[in-house]
This record gives C-alpha cells, sequence and structure tokens, in this order.
C-alpha cells in the first residue's frame, strides 16, 4: 500500500534522510487496512491470516513446566545462533517421514522467525544491486519489499487466473533475463490458494538449471489443501539443495503466529553465509519459542488435522456467502491456504483500492486491495477465512447489507 | 572473524551464487568462538555477554498465568507490528520517569527483537549504496557487519585507550566526509566499558547539527555502570528526534536474552519507515516475549539491583585475576557493561587470532580476538564476566596453568 494512501488516514511519512529502498518499499497492505481499520470502532476484519486458535494446550503445558523450572537459566538466554539442535532435529525427522528427503539439521537447516525472516534473509544472501528476482502475480507483498530492501528488482510474471492462478510457463520464460537471479515460489499461494504440481516444480527446477537461477520456495500453508489435492515440497525435487532454499514455519499449522519459528532449509554452503546475516538481524530466535515449536514438531498432530477440517468448513462458508454476493465478486476456488481472491464485477469498481477504503469506511469491513498483491491483482480483494465462524457472517451481513442483498 | 579463519575448523563457505556483501561480512568473531568451541570437549568460554540469571521468578509466574488461560488465543497470535501499546507504554513510562524524557508510546516507539534487529532496521533506513557510516574503534563487531549489509561503507575513528578509550574528537571531526551518513555510539561501550559523558554527547549532537548526520545510540547496557559514573542517555539530549535513533534491549538488564525483546525510539516519520522494514523482516516480536518484557518493566526491579551488585563483584574478581597475569595482559578498568578489552603483552603475542585460536585449543578457555572489534583491537582480547563466579574462576586456573602462573 503507498505512503500516499496511508497519508489519507493521517499517517505521516519523513523522507529527509531516508534511504531510497526504504523510501521506496511500501508497508504491505494487508497491514496497512489493519492500521487503518485501528482508527475505526468495531470493524470486522479479513484482512491479516491468523489462525483463530489457541496453542494446542500440550505445547502450553509444556512450557508452563519448564519456566516453573527455577534451576535453569537456558530457557530465557540466548539459544545458539542457527537454532537448537533439538529443535532442528525433530523439524528434520518430521520432514524425512512425510516427505521422505534426508536434511541434515546441524549444517542444512536453520531455525528463523518465521517463513518471513527467511526469505527477507535468503535474498540478502542471493541478490546484488540491480540483480532481478522473478515473483509471480499476484504473490503475498513483501516479496517484492523483500526483495527491495536486498537492493533486487522484482519481475512480476502474470498468473493464468481462469485456469485456476496456473504459471504460465511461457510467460516465465520470457521473463527471465541474463540478469534474472532467483525465482520466489509460494505453494499452497497466497493469495490464490494455487497448489504446484509435481510437474510444475520439475520445469521451475528445469529453467533455474537452464538459467542458473535460485528458487525460494514459500512453503507456508504446506499442510493446508483442499479436496484431493496435496502439496508437493521443492524439497522433494532431486538436487534441490543445489538451487532451492525452501522455507517453512509454525505459525500456522501449529497456530503460534505469535511465537515467531520458521525454517530455512538449504545447501550447508548457503547456510553458513545465512547465518551470518541472521546473527546480525536478530541474533537468534526467542528460545522460549524453540521449545514451544520442539514440542509442537514432536507431539499429537490431532490439532492440526481438527484444524485444517475447520478452515474447510470456513472455505464452504465464505464460498456459499460470496455466491449470494455473485453481482460483486466472481472467484477461483483456492486448493489451499486460507485465501479467497475474488474478482470485483468491474460494473461495481474499477478501483480496488478505493473499493476497499469505501467498504471499510462503510461497512465497516476490512478488506485487502488486490493490487498490493502484483498487477493481476488488480480490480480483486483479499478475504481470509482462517476466522471464527460468528466472525466470518458478521463480516458478511454487513457486506450483504452495504451491497443491498 | 574471517570465513576463511572458520575453514580451518572445518566450515565450508560456498561462494557461487552469494551476493557480494554477504561474502563480505563476516560471522562475529564472538559467535566464531563459540562455533569452534563446540567442537571441543568442555571448554570454559569468556565469549559470548549472556546473563548468568533465570528471569525473575515474577515474570515467569506471569507467563504461566496468561498460559493457563485457555480462553484467548490473544496470546499466541502476531502482535500489531510495532508492537504492543501495553508494552510500549509501560516503557516511555519508565523512559519518562527515569530520563525526563517525554515519548510517544504510538508513534515514537518501535518494539524489535532485541538491540541488534533495532540497529539492523536503523541503517537499512538511512544508509544508501557508499554512505559512509562512523564507528569507533573498538566496537560491537555486529555493527560493522550491518553497514555492509544496509550497503554501507564503515569507517572506523580509533578510540583512545589510555584514557579509558574516550573518543578522540578531533579525529573524529576530521573523519566526517561529504559521504558520511551516520555515527554509531554505544554507551555503555561493548568491549571497553567507557561511558559518554553529557559533554560527549553534546559535541557528538553538534557535529550531527553541523554535518547534517543521524546518530544511532546503542544504549544495550544503560543499566549497568559501576562506581560513581552514571549512564546518561542521548534521549535526554535537546532536539534528539531531528537526527537521533536510540536503542534498548531487555536483554540484559532482565536477563531476557532469549526472549528478544528491544525498543526503538525516534522521530515518528523514520518510525513509519522502520515499520515497513520490521515487517518484511519478523512481522513482529513474539507476543508472549512482549507479554513478559511489559511484566518487566512494571514489576518489582529488586533483581536488577541485585545482578548490578552482583556484576560489580564479578568486574573485581576478574581485576583479580588478571593482575595475576600482568604480565601477560594490560587493561583499563570498564565504567558500565559486563566486558573487558586487555591488551595481549606485545612480548607475548602480537597476532591476538591466533592468540586465541592458541588459547583455545590449549588451555581451553575462549577468548574473542580484539581485531574483529576494529583495527584499535588488534593486540587485545575482549573477556565477558558476565559468568557465574566458579566458571570465571575454572577459566583463570585454566589461563593460570597455561601461563606458568
Amino acid at each position: 500500500m503507498k505512503d500516499s494512501t496511508l497519508q489519507q488516514f493521517g499517517f505521516e511519512f519523513r523522507t529527509d534522510g531516508i534511504s531510497n529502498k526504504v523510501k521506496s518499499i511500501s508497508i504491505s497492505a494487508i497491514k496497512g487496512m489493519v492500521a487503518i481499520a485501528e482508527k475505526l470502532e468495531n470493524p470486522v476484519s479479513f484482512s491479516w491470516g491468523i489462525p483463530p486458535f489457541a496453542t494446542a494446550n500440550f505445547i502450553r503445558q509444556y512450557i508452563i513446566e519448564l519456566l516453573n523450572d527455577q534451576e535453569s537459566y537456558q530457557i530465557d538466554a540466548y539459544s545458539s545462533v542457527a537454532g537448537q539442535i533439538a529443535l532442528k532435529t525433530a523439524f528434520t525427522n518430521i520432514i524425512s517421514k512425510q516427505k521422505k528427503v534426508d536434511l541434515d539439521p546441524t549444517n542444512e537447516v536453520l531455525v528463523t522467525c518465521g517463513a518471513m525472516e527467511a526469505i527477507r534473509l535468503s535474498l540478502e544472501a542471493l541478490i546484488d544491486p540491480g540483480d532481478e528476482v522473478i515473483l509471480f502475480s499476484p504473490s503475498f507483498p513483501s516479496h517484492r519489499e523483500q526483495i527491495i530492501l536486498a537492493q533486487g528488482k522484482p519481475v512480476y510474471v502474470p498468473l493464468i487466473e481462469e485456469a485456476k492462478w496456473q504459471i504460465d510457463f511461457d510467460l516465465l520464460t520470457k521473463s527471465i533475463s541474463s540478469k534474472t537471479k532467483a525465482i520466489i515460489i509460494t505453494s499452497p499461494n497466497n493469495p490464490t490458494g494455487n497448489i504446484l504440481s509435481k510437474d510444475d516444480l520439475q520445469k521451475i527446477q528445469q529453467l533455474a538449471e537452464e538459467h542458473n537461477l535460485f528458487v525460494i520456495s514459500d512453503e507456508t500453508y504446506d499442510f493446508l489443501t483442499y479436496g484431493n489435492i496435496s502439496h508437493i515440497s521443492a524439497l522433494t525435487l532431486p538436487r534441490f539443495k543445489e538451487r532451492f532454499i525452501v522455507c517453512f514455519t509454525c505459525s500456522k499449522k501449529y497456530a503460534m503466529s505469535g511465537w515467531r519459528v520458521g525454517f530455512l532449509c538449504a545447501d550447508a554452503g548457503i547456510i553458513q553465509h545465512l547465518h551470518k546475516v541472521h546473527d546480525a538481524t536478530v541474533v537468534c530466535v526467542p528460545t522460549i519459542s524453540q521449545l514451544a515449536a520442539t514440542r509442537a514438531i514432536t507431539g499429537p498432530q490431532d490439532s492440526v488435522k481438527q484444524q485444517v477440517a475447520i478452515y474447510a468448513d470456513r472455505l464452504h462458508d465464505m464460498c456459499k456467502r460470496l455466491d449470494k454476493l455473485s453481482h460483486i465478486f466472481s472467484y477461483q476456488k483456492p486448493d489451499g491456504a486460507y485465501y479467497m481472491f475474488p474478482k470485483i464485477n468491474p460494473k461495481i469498481a474499477t478501483n480496488d483500492v478505493d473499493f476497499c477504503i469505501e467498504v471499510l469506511k462503510k461497512a465497516k469491513v476490512v478488506l485487502v486491495p488486490g493490487s498490493a498483491f502484483g498487477p493481476s491483482g488488480a480490480g480483486h480483494v483479499r478475504i481470509v477465512f482462517s476466522l471464527e465462524e460468528a466472525i466470518l457472517h458478521e463480516g458478511f451481513d454487513r457486506l450483504d447489507k452495504y451491497f443491498g442483498v
């Protein structure tokens, strides 16, 4: 979201002395809408994708036990920079079991403050000024900002909306230049819910090998798919370590967004460099969070299954509510993650930012303008369905009323 | 610490595909020595400055209470990007009381993953490629890496060792060029323990105003001073908001290094930009850590006083032990923080890296080579005294034996 849009709402942006790269990045429209909404009374937010669940009780109880053990100050102190070996081992064990991939916990995994920090570090380690990074349009807004912070140039490749937002490989191939250094892929995709097939991943690897590119794979929603489609990790590709950096997080899977634990998997020679950047950025992920994540990964996975079933119900609810507004919105049903990315009927509105601000002011419902997700997002909105059921319906009741349904 | 030094110990650094800036930064010698030490059996570490105390019981008990409240998932979810308003208000209240400064918690404070992230964000927001940033020699090694990550050029200004490592203002003035954008100050200093006087701060402000510079003030050890000298914050300067970014942390004061909570104070117009970078780096500081920090700041401060007294005892112990090795080390006694930065007798060794590696291998004691702290650090070592008493003595017993005392 542009600084100028936020300025309408009383946000001030100083320009003197600020670096060009930071002046040219925007606050994520997701957080921009949240910030605008904070100035209103009682809005319903379809903006920020936060799991509406408490972290499982057995995880909380484990932390309580640790905090009651007054003998130890290890839980209050820095962990090693790369993360606790117990956590990294628990993580690689589950990866090995689920995805049949061997990863060395000591040298091929870094524990990060969520997938956000993992991708930020990866771009810092790969991008020199002027390098181009391909990302798909639409895609998660922070990726663009992270590319610019690393002094790279974001190059958007439009996805094919009518084919469930799949990749157009002809267009992707044409978008690769001599300056292209990396491609960012997100599967399941945020905001489209598209899932990359084995074939998609193989084609991406082939292009990366032909053109000497790295691929950063954001697999934040790997556990969250609907129907018969399952997620395929880039980790399952042969030779993935040569060119892939694969990022995961506990935020969504374990309803631990506030604990800030993610994982980055890559070749040991890349991890050594990322380690330096991670140290100079946050030192380490909070130790207490790492301990909670270790318990989450090694403990029973029932709550993950239950939550996936609840998200599937919410998707069903949201589709039904959107169908009632079919003269306003049309949509592709997502195969994964917990977002929908409907298109606004161009007869109703053509500028998605104005549309969202109008809906926010008049209906007190927070939608995220689609243009923040890349040029192909123009004329769309992102709506999250990681919500309590009653809130989802309250939001749509307001929309129905606003649109006169 | 140079990648090449670490390579001697089996660390591999890939060079193909890695960005120039990341190739040219080093792992902090502090963490490099820790990593090397991990390959040895039972070393005594004088390397990483970690408080040897558990976080106070009332803070842990507060978190236990929150975790027992199963109704709420707010403690498990992202906080607002800039940090919880309750924490920011608690922080500005104590700043206002202690330092007689008014800060607006909503617009002039950002909660960060320690002072480390605060300084990293500040440099990102200020530095364009080629901008020079002045830092003192010796100074905290990560500052150099953070300047390079922001595409800036670190310019070291030597401190005056014989005058307790004070600033040489003539040299500082001469080091300012048309490309200078910022100065990083650290008071109490890590590694020297020097504390900037009111007069020092005023002179720095005057230079900043004359030459249109920003000043990043790292006040991590603000609570930890010895004897009659007290810390003076850059926040107490008139007009500080025009040019100063002031960074604090809970890591040392509340023995919460593993919880990763820091604060950045600046002009609202700068905070708005830092907010964007913080979001694209870690999203927010872990919510559970913010809640613990809020309790730490608003609760009884007895444990802080007790710990300061213990650090003073350890300083006394360490001086006595160093005096026994006066043919090996000479030192300036620190006025604050918990480090000593003794000079190695040049008759014993001239290369501090070789010296530290030799001591590590032969005596199994981890010292940090002084050259990692800037050119003036050559021929010195940093020794931390935030240690349990028995460990401090065990380390010096080993050094005595090694040096034949």
